[in-house]
C-alpha cells in the first residue's frame, strides 16, 4: 500500500540531500533543527492522518486503483474537492499553522489538467509524462514542493524584458537529454520538507517570453538546487529550553526562497516547454484550486484561535459577559463565511477535459478575497478578548525562578482553579498566531498566499456574468440598449 | 399537468374572495389595483418561469411523481437545495424584488419534516394530513402564504404571559370539527397573492404556553381573516402616469398585516395542536431553510443592482476609472460570497427523518447574517458610481414639458449616444433599489427577513463547534484542561 | 439690526419672482406649495434660531460690524468655524434634513479669499466688488446659493473639448456692462429657496478653458434662469392628507437643476472672468471649507436618527437588550467621530492672505470621507433595531378606519401604555431619514455632497505630508534613501 | 534650568537601584541590557527632543515658571492639551513605537485635579501634597510611571470579595509615618525606565474596598518593589548580531509587571486614602487623559508605518499602480481620522476645579474605539502592499554569507538600483511594526491600553447626550412623550 508513516517520512527527511541554510548556516537534518523541526512535524502530520484518519485522509487514485494520501490525488468529483477542503480544515485544526502540503496537491491537480489541454492543442505528450511522475509521487507517498513564484526583477517589466533574465526562472541551455535551468523561486512553502521540485510559470507569457514557458520537476536535492529558509517572527523562541513561551508546542509552517542555478532537468520531467499561450492559463487554474484550500487550512486555524480564545475568556472568568460572547459569535460567524464559500467552489466545481474536476473558479477568487481580510479581524477581537497580558507577561522562566517565581504564580492566575502557567500558555499559544510564527501562516500568508488580493479582484471582474446582471438592468427599467 | 399559467394565475387571484385593504381602502382586484399590482406580477413570474425555464423551475412531486412548480416541491435531496438557491438568484434577476414565494415553499418543507417528528412522539397523525394539503398545493399549482411573526405585545413576557392574550395567536375555542383562532400575524410576505395561509408558532414554547402551539393552514378567503397592505416608499408612485419614475417598472413586493378574528380552522389542516416543545424547532428549521433562501433572491437582485451601477457607469463615461471597477468588484465579491455561503448550506444538506432534505443550519445562519450587511455596502457603492444625480434628477414630466424639457434633454444626457432618458431609467431604477419600493426587498427586508441579525448570532453560538476548537486550542499549548 | 424673522424671509420668498417648475408645472408659491414647502421651512429655521438663539446664530459682521446671521458671516478665527459646526449640528437635530444654507455660507468665505489673492496677482478688483455683493447679504439678510457643479457632458473630456460647449457654464458673450452667460449647475441645494445665485467653477481649469473660469452672481429672479425640482423618495407623500405618513413632519431639503440661459451678468458682480489658474484654488476651498461642514449637519441628522431609534427601542420594550445597547453605543460613537474630526479641522484652522479664516484641508477631506461611509452603517443599524415593522406599517388610514382601525391600534401598540401610533410616527420618522425624503439628505448627499468619495481620496494623499512619514522610515531601519 | 540631557537622563537610570528581572535573570543595567536598551532609549528621545525641539516639547510651569519637559506639565489651556497631542505624534514618528512617557504625564494631570476636589469635599490636604511631588518631578526632570492596572483575580468579584486579598493593591498596615501597602499592577509602561511610580486604583470602588482606595507615589527602588519584564514577539533577535533583522533598529516599548511586597509610603507622597468615592472619579479622568493621548502617539507610529509602506512601494516599482495608491490613501484617511478626533477632544478641553484643563471626554473615547480597530486595518494594508517577502525573506546573515550570500542580494533586490538590503531593512521594520515588538505598541496596546473596547462602548453610551437626541425625534414626527 503506498501509504508510508509519520516516522518513515522523517526518515525519508533526514536521508534527502538538499541543500538547506537558515540564517547564514547549513542545516543537517531539517527535522532535527530546532528552528525548521515545528515545519517538518506540520508535514509530518499529514502522514499521522492517513493513517489514523483514512476515511478522510486517504481516496483511491484513479490511476492504479491504490489507495493513497488525499493530498497525492487528482480529483475525480465536487466530492473530492469538498473532501480537500474538509480535510484542510482538520489540518488547520491540528496544526494551527500551515501544514505545507497542499500547494503540491494543487499544483499537481493543476499540471494534470493542462498538460491534457497542451497535448490537445500541440500534439505534445506531457500528459503521459506527468501521469509517470504522479504515479512516482503517489506509490512512492511523496512529497511535490509547487514552485511558482519568481522573483520578477522590475514589475513593470515583462520576463524577456528584464535587465537580468534570471528575474524570472528561464531555460538556458537545451541539452540531448534535457534542458537547464536558471532562476529563482521564493515564498516556496514546505520546500525543504519535500522531496520533488514541481516548478511552474508565474504569470501570463507572450511569444517572446517563450523560453520562460517551462514546467518541470526536479528531485529536492538536485545539484545546483539551494534552499534558504525565511525568518519569521519569534523564530528563536524555538531556540530557547522554555517550551510554553514557544506559543505552539509541536507545529509551524515554513518558505524559503530556492534557487536554480543551472539546475539540469531531464525530458522526462518537462511538462511544458514553450507553449507560453498556456502559462497563463496553468496560472489562473492553480490559483484557483489553491485558493480555494485556503478556505480549509485558514480556516481550521481559525478554529483554534477561536478555541484558545474562548477558553482564555473562561479562564478568566469574562466568557459569559455578553459583549465577549458577541465577539465569539462574531469571530465564528467570519470564520464560517471563509468556509462556506471554499464549500461552494467546491461542491460547484465542474470537470476539465482531462477528466479530473477543478474548482469554480468564480467562487475560489471569492473565497480568498475574503481570505485576506476575514483572520485580521479574527485576530483582532482574539486580542481583543485575550487582554493586554498576552504582551506584557513574563516569561516561563520567570515563573520558575526561586525568588520571583512566586509574584509569577500569585499575580498571574486566572479564575479559581485555573494557574498562572494554563493562562501563560494559552495567552502564549494567542500571542503565536496573531504576532508570532504562527501568525505568519494566518495573517500575512493569508493575504499573500495564492496570490494577493488585487490578483483576486481582477480575477472577479473577469469571470462574473456583468453582461447578463446589464441586461436584466435595462430590462426592468425599459431599455433595450444603452444607446 | 399540475402547472397552471400566469394568466390562469392571475384569473385565480382575481378571483379569489379575500378581503384585503391598502390604505384606509378595500380593494377589488389585487393584480390590477396600481399600489398592489406589481405584487402580483412578481408572484406570477414564477407561473412564468416555470413554463418557460422548465428545467430549473420545476421538479418531480416525490408524492404524486408528476411536474410540479418548485416552488411547490418537497427537497429530496442537497442538489434540490441548490436548485432551489439558484432559481431564487433568477428569480431575483427577473424582478428585482421580493417574488414572495419562497417563504411558502421554505415553510411546507419544515412543516413537512417536523409534523413527522411530531407523529414519532405523540403518535398523533400531522403528518399524513399535511401531505394531504401538499397534494393539494402541488396538484392545483396554489401558493401557500407562510405566515409565523406574531405582533408580540411586550416582549419580556412570554404568550401566555401578555395582558392582551391575542398578543400571540391561539386557540380561543375547540369545536366538534376543528378549532377557533385569534390573533395576527405580521409582514406576511405575498399574504394578499396567496390562495392559502399556512400559520405556524413564532417562537420556542413551554408547557403553559400549549394553546399557542397551533399550526394549521386556511384558505386566505376565510371568513375573519382581513389583510391590511403595508406601507413602503415611493408606493404611491405607482398612481402617478409617469412610468420612467417608477424605477423598476414591472415588479415589486408586498407584506401585509394578516388578522385572525375568531377564524375557523377544520381538522383536517390542523398540523400542530398542543405539541409545544416543536414549537421551537419549527421556527428553527423554517428559519434554517429561510435563511438560505436569502443567499439565492438576494443575490439576484444584487445582480440588477450590480447590472444598473455598471450600465450607468457605462453611460457616464467613468466605467474605465480605476475606483469605478474596483467599486464594481467589490460589489461583484460582496454578492458572491453571500451565494457562496448559501450554495454551501444548500450542497451540505442533510436528510430529516422524514426523508426530505434540510439545509446545513449552520451554514445557514451564517449566509442570513451576512445578507444582513452586505446588500447595505453594496447599495452604498452603487449610490457612490451612480452620482448623485439621482436623487436630484427631474422628473419625466420635466423632460416632457413643452419650455423646460430641452432643459432636460440637453444637460441630462450622458455621455455621446445616450439619451437623458436612458440615464433617468437607469438612476430611477437604481434610487428604486436602495431608497424606494425595492429598497424595502433589497435592504431592511436584508436585515429582519427569516430572522434579525441577533437571532442568527445566537444560533450561530449555538451550533459551532466551540468545544472542540478549545481541545484542539488545549492541545497545542500542552494543556489537558482549563483547571 | 440686518436681522429678518422667519416670517419675513417666508414673504420675501413668496414675493421672489423667480421660476421654478415642480414635476412639469410651474410653482407660484415655493413655500406653499405640498412638495417643495418643507425644504422652503427648513431655511426658514435658519432664521428662526437667528431669533431665538442668538448667542449661537449670530456673529458681528467684520465688515459693518453688526450683527448678522452666521450662515452670512466670513469667518475670523477658529473659534468662528468651530461655531459653525456647532452650529449645524444644531441645525440638523432642528430639521433631520439637509438646511441649505451652508453651501451659500460656504461659498461666501472661499469666493472672499480667493478673490484676494486674484487681485494680489492680477491687480485686480475682485475682491472689493465681493465685499460690496456681501455686505448686501448682510445687511439684507438674504441667501445666496451656492451654484458649482455643471453638467459636464462627457466626463473624459475637458470643458472646451465638449461637443455642446454648454456642459460647463460659460461666457458667450461679453458687453459693455458685464458678460451674457450660458450653461446649468446641478444639485443647487436650497437653490429655490435663495434670493441669489453665487455660480463658481467647478474644476480646475487650463488656459484653453479660459471662458469658464467664471464667478459672478445674480438675482434668483434674474431672466433666463430657470429652476427644475429634483425629485425624492416618497416625495409626493407630502400630497397626502396623512400627516404622520410623511415621517418628518415638517422639514426636508432639496435640490434643483438651475439653468442659465443666456443670462446677463452685470460687471459689478462678476468675481472671476479669465484667471484660470484660480479656478482649481476656488473650487479646493470650497472643498474644503463644505467639507467639515458635513461634520456638523450630517451629525445633527444623525443624532436624530439615534434619538428616533433610542425612542422605538424603548416604545417596543427592547432597550435593555445588551445587542440593542451596544448598537446604539455603534451609532453614537461613529456619529461622534464624524464631528469630532470636523471640530478638529475647525480648530486647526488657518487664516487666508484675505485675512480670514479657512479650515485644515486636510482634516477637512478625512471628515468628509468618513461621511461617505458612517451614515450608511449608522442607518443599518437604526434599521436593525427598529425592525421590520417599518416597512410593512400599515397607513394612518388602516388605523382610522371604522372597521380595521381597531385592528392596527390593537396589533401595533407597542409596550405597555405606547399607543400604536406612536410607534407609527417613529417609524415613519426612521424610514423617511433611512428611506424617504430625508435619505436624500442623511445617505445619498453624504456621498455626493460637496464632492463624492473619490475627490477626497485624491485630496487626502496630495495633502498628506508622506515625505516627511518615508524620511522617518528609512531613518528608523538605518538607511538614507531608498536608492 | 530643570531640564536634563538625554545622557543625563540614561545616567541617571543606571544609576538606579531597582530590581528588575528579565526572563529570568536580574538586570543590572536597564539601558545597557540588549533586551531591555531600546525601551530606555525610547523614553531618553523625549529628553533628547526638548533639547532639541524646546517650543514643542517644553513647557512654562504653572508652579515654578520654570521652563519644564511638557512630559511633566499641568494642561492649562486647550491649547496646551493640543499640543501635547502633536508633540506624542511627533515622538511616535521619531521611535515607532511607546515611548512610555506620556502614562505619567496624563497621571500627574488627574491626580492633580482630583486631589482638589477630594480637598474639597473633604478638608484633606492631597492637593497641596501632591503640588510638593510635582515640584520635585518637574525641578528634577524625572519620570513617574503610572501604575494603575491591578491583577484583579476573579473579575465578578470586588476588591475586598476577592478569596487573595492581593489581588487588588492595598493597606495592609497604617504606621505612625505613613502606611504599608500590597498588591501588584501589570502592564506597568515605562515602568523600569521611571524613577518614581505613581500609583492609582483600578477602577470604582464601594464603602467596603474603602483600604483600596489609595493613591501615592514611591521611588522605583523603594524595598518591595520588584519589576518582572514582559516577553515581546521577537524580542530576542536583540540578542543577534544582525542589526537590519530586528526592524526598528533604536526604540522599543516596554511593559513590567510591578510587585508591591509590603512597601512603605511616607504619609508625604499619599495622595489618596480611603476616599473610595473619589476612585472611579480618578480612573475615567485617567482614562479621558490618556485615550486622547493614543490619538497622538499611534498616529505618529501610523505615519511611520505608512511611510515604510509607501517606500517599499517605491521600491519594489509599484507605487505607481491604481490600487496600491488607494490603499496608501486609505491608510492615511485612517491615521488622520484617529488624529482629528484626539485634536478635537483636545480642542474641546474644559477647566477643571482645580484651575487645570482636561479633555472633552465623550471624545476621547471615541478617539480611542477607533484607535482600537483602525491600526489593524492600516496594518493589514501595509501588509497588502509590502508583499509576502516580509515573512519569507533570508536574513542579513544569509546575505552576508559566501556561498549563498550573492542570491540573496540578486533575487531579493528591488527595482534598478535598489539593494537587496534596503528592501530587507523595510521589510523587517514593516514586520517589526506589524508582527513584532512594535506590533506590541501598535496593535495589542492599542486595543487594551488606556482600557479596553468595552470601557469605551460603557463612557460613549453615559457621556452621550441621547434624552436630547429622543426629544429632537419626538418633536419631529408629532409627539411629546412616548407614553
Amino acid at each position: 500500500m503506498p501509504l508510508i508513516s509519520k516516522e518513515e517520512y522523517l526518515t525519508s527527511l533526514r536521508q534527502l540531500g538538499h541543500r538547506v541554510f537558515i540564517q547564514g548556516r547549513q542545516v543537517e537534518s531539517v527535522p532535527d533543527n530546532p528552528i525548521s523541526g515545528p515545519g517538518a512535524m506540520a508535514m509530518a502530520e499529514t502522514y499521522y492522518q492517513a493513517e489514523h484518519s483514512p476515511e478522510l485522509f486517504t481516496a483511491r487514485s484513479h490511476l492504479t486503483g491504490e489507495k493513497i494520501n488525499r493530498f497525492a490525488h487528482i480529483q475525480q468529483s465536487p466530492e473530492d474537492i469538498v473532501k480537500k477542503v474538509v480535510m484542510l480544515r482538520e489540518m488547520g485544526r491540528r496544526t494551527a499553522c500551515c501544514f505545507q502540503r497542499c500547494a503540491g496537491m494543487d499544483a499537481i491537480n493543476s499540471v494534470y489538467a493542462v498538460t491534457y489541454d497542451i497535448d490537445a492543442q500541440y500534439g505534445t505528450k506531457y500528459h503521459e509524462r506527468f501521469k509517470e511522475f504522479l504515479k512516482d509521487i503517489q506509490s512512492r507517498d511523496i512529497v511535490p514542493a509547487a514552485c511558482m513564484t519568481d522573483s520578477k526583477g522590475d514589475r513593470s517589466l515583462s520576463p524577456s524584458q528584464q535587465e537580468d533574465q534570471d528575474q524570472y526562472l528561464h531555460v538556458v541551455e537545451e541539452t540531448k537529454d534535457g534542458v537547464i535551468v536558471r532562476g529563482a523561486k521564493l515564498h516556496i512553502t514546505g520546500g525543504v520538507n519535500s522531496h520533488e521540485l514541481l516548478v511552474m510559470p508565474t504569470r501570463a507569457l507572450r511569444a517572446e517570453d517563450r523560453d520562460y514557458a517551462i514546467a518541470f520537476a526536479v528531485p529536492a536535492e538536485t545539484k545546483g538546487v539551494t534552499f534558504i529558509y525565511g525568518r519569521q517572527p519569534s523564530d528563536t523562541r524555538r531556540l530557547e529550553n522554555r517550551r510554553p513561551d514557544v506559543g505552539n508546542l509541536y507545529f509551524g509552517g515554513c518558505e524559503a526562497l530556492v534557487v536554480f542555478n543551472d539546475v539540469f532537468v531531464p525530458t522526462d520531467r518537462i511538462f511544458m516547454k514553450g507553449e507560453y499561450p498556456f502559462a497563463g492559463r496553468l496560472v489562473e487554474l492553480f490559483a484557483a484550486n489553491h485558493r480555494t484550500s485556503y478556505g480549509g487550512c485558514k480556516v481550521g486555524v481559525g478554529d483554534v484561535l477561536i478555541g484558545a480564545t474562548a477558553a482564555i475568556a473562561e479562564a478568566q472568568g469574562t466568557d459569559q459577559a455578553s459583549h465577549v460572547k458577541d465577539k465569539l459569535a462574531e469571530m465564528i460567524h467570519l470564520n464560517e463565511t471563509l468556509h462556506g464559500v471554499a464549500l461552494a467552489s467546491a461542491a460547484r466545481g465542474r470537470q476539465t477535459p482531462s477528466g479530473s474536476f477543478a474548482v469554480d473558479q468564480l467562487l475560489a477568487n471569492v473565497c480568498k478575497l475574503n481570505i485576506t481580510r476575514f483572520p485580521f479581524e479574527i485576530s483582532r477581537l482574539a486580542q481583543d478578548i485575550a487582554g493586554g497580558l498576552m504582551v506584557t507577561l513574563p516569561s516561563i522562566e520567570d515563573q520558575e525562578h526561586p525568588e520571583i517565581g512566586e509574584y509569577v504564580k500569585k499575580y498571574m492566575a486566572g479564575k479559581a482553579g485555573v494557574s498562572s502557567e494554563t493562562r501563560m500558555r494559552l495567552l502564549r499559544l494567542i500571542e503565536n498566531m496573531t504576532l508570532g510564527t504562527g501568525a505568519v501562516s494566518y495573517l500575512t500568508e493569508s493575504i499573500h498566499g495564492a496570490g494577493s488580493p488585487q490578483a483576486q479582484k481582477i480575477m472577479i471582474t473577469r469571470l462574473a456574468d456583468v453582461a447578463t446582471a446589464k441586461s436584466c438592468a435595462l430590462s426592468l427599467c425599459g431599455l433595450q440598449t444603452l444607446v
